[in-house]
């Protein structure tokens, strides 16, 4: 697929995510429908499928889907029917929902796919509420599938929240790390976090479906390393995109993480570099205000302060280094899937999805 | 148990609260331990054992631990050794923390134990990740248990999650539905509503016990029964003490509840007896200010409002009508317990701990 043209990836990408979410939506559908009816409608808005009235609303922004995808081509690239994977594939879309709902109260971000969070829409509490009802159905729905391997998927689900929760508080507890000296974030400390929060549902997510399947345990093996790496390299991209993103298309606003002062590779990595940029770029960070164009209220920083910062993490190699750091999971990602004895259709599916999950960014 | 005098009965239940805390607190706390550090702080702060600078601190006011001794206790009752429950009994004190930490934050309750909660020390957005630290925490520490019930142990977990969400869910939507008419909550809906919040896990931790232990399917469905039972007789006895409480024992304002404007059982049953007590009572409900004692600007009711209130509940039969609640949900909980083939020793236990729990007040 990475031959192929741009568009013809992407339509082969969007396929598969169509075919699966196909396959996943009623019995995902039939467990929300099982919650208390305020949980339900708060758990139906955040998956984009209703409005805050609880009408349904086929024009709201909804997920790719891409972790259900995973799941079922998890099980369709060990030889079995990705129907085996439904419950599995359930489980990690209720885990993602649940997971954004909460991140979205502790990151106090108010919008999210166009939309007002949870939170902002049904007040703090409720949304709360709404997080622990998803993330009870999740472990529920998969610990009620029948079949002899449930026990096994169950145990790997909550490994994997677990490893969710810890990659949020690793999160949350860099903003308080100083930007240099020995109390710094690494960018291996940086690199786990990513793992923790992002790869590791990816990576769950493909496992579940290939153990579902009956598949030996290599394999599972396989492409839970494969969804870390994943997860890595799409926290990269997105960190480049955070930074030197085309607001029109990410639809955040240019520079975004410098402003809000986050601690993210291109930075992490730049920081570490040594020489003149790296030094100017610490010194930038260090100092609250800068040439009148200071940190606001709100601590972040404006827009002059930013763009110079932008260029002082590209001149001291923090944005090549992020490029490479992505590149290099990808390719880890696709070894781990070509290593392991996965059926030719599926690994193909499963190719044109890791594309157009790093927006061909690298 | 209730022949014997109150200080007996007291003396006896703590022997047993303390004998399992001994059993259960060396795999909790190594449970605890595996926690991100920050989470973890957050976590032994919320269970008791630490001040809310990680330093631990003997003097704070740790939980009764009735979960997990009723779990423990389980065990013994089906004939098998305690020990086998351990696992059981840490999940249930870890969804019982999850639960009283979220529910703080929903509740907006500030103080806990005579101690500031923890979203109150450490913020809404840590409380969120803690509460969701703890909630994985005892799933997988549930799922990892070796040996031949534990899907089916984990499968009763995740029900049980799922009924104390719902629980959580009925109860915030009791506060915005009307005093009278059509929509006014049912008694029988606060009783479920019961069931749910308080009654699901403390059935559950006595039935994981038993199923832990190798118990038949009828004694473990006994020992869940009876939990919901006593769940629902603790929240009647709470409902009072809520009310009629001595506030140097209760710790809370007198008529706390009533000042509040909680529905309680005794409230709604006050208000569904009819007559003209009932009528006044819910015209004092309905209307925002009286005889310059209205409420305060939370919408709470003031002094002599409350203890008008409260004569009225007692008038029209609410204090006597959940009296009557509480026992027969004690009752039936006895029946439960005494209909099952349980051990002897353990038995007298489980009866010396349900007495306890029920403060003796009915």
């Amino acid at each position: 697929m990475v031959d192929a043209s741009d568009a013809v990836g992407a339509a082969a990408a969007a396929g598969v995510l169509a075919r699966c979410r196909a396959l996943v939506r009623p019995a995902l559908a039939d467990a929300v429908g099982g919650l208390h009816p305020w949980t339900g409608e708060m758990a139906a808005f955040s998956l984009g499928w209703s409005d805050v009235a609880g009408t349904p609303d086929p024009g709201a922004s909804e997920g790719k889907g891409v972790r259900q995808a995973l799941a079922v081509l998890g099980a369709e690239a060990a030889g079995a029917d990705g129907r085996v994977a439904v419950a599995g594939a359930v489980a990690v879309e209720l885990v993602h929902a649940f997971s954004l709902l909460h991140d979205d109260i502790m990151d106090g971000d108010a919008m999210r796919r166009q939309r007002e969070t949870v939170w902002k829409a049904y007040g703090t509490g409720p949304a709360v509420l709404a997080g622990d009802a998803l993330f009870a159905l999740a472990v529920q729905s998969l610990a009620e599938a029948p079949g002899e391997h449930t026990g096994a998927a169950v145990r790997r689900l909550c490994d994997t929240l677990t490893d969710l929760v810890r990659g949020q508080a690793e999160d949350l507890c860099f903003e308080d790390r100083p930007w240099t000296g020995p109390g710094a974030v690494r960018p291996d400390e940086y690199r786990a976090m990513a793992e923790h929060k992002t790869g590791a549902l990816l990576g769950c997510a493909a496992a579940l479906g290939a153990l579902l399947g009956g598949a030996p345990e290599a394999t599972v093996t396989a492409l839970d390393r494969a969804g870390r790496h994943l997860g890595v390299a799409f926290q990269a991209v997105d960190d480049l995109l955070g930074i030197w993103g085309d607001p029109a298309v990410t639809g955040k606003p240019v520079h975004g993480d410098l402003r809000r002062r986050k601690k993210t590779y291109p930075v992490l990595s730049a920081l570490t570099a040594g020489g003149p940029a790296a030094r100017e770029l610490a010194a930038l960070l260090e100092t609250p205000g800068a040439a009148g164009d200071g940190p606001d209220a709100a601590g972040t920083h404006g827009d002059g302060t930013a763009a110079r910062a932008a260029e002082l993490v590209d001149r001291a190699g923090g944005r090549t280094a992020t490029l490479e750091e992505a590149r290099h999971h990808l390719a880890a990602a696709r070894a781990c899937l070509h290593d392991a004895p996965l059926t030719p259709g599926a690994a193909g599916d499963l190719d044109a999805l890791v594309a157009f999950l790093l927006h061909r960014a690298v």
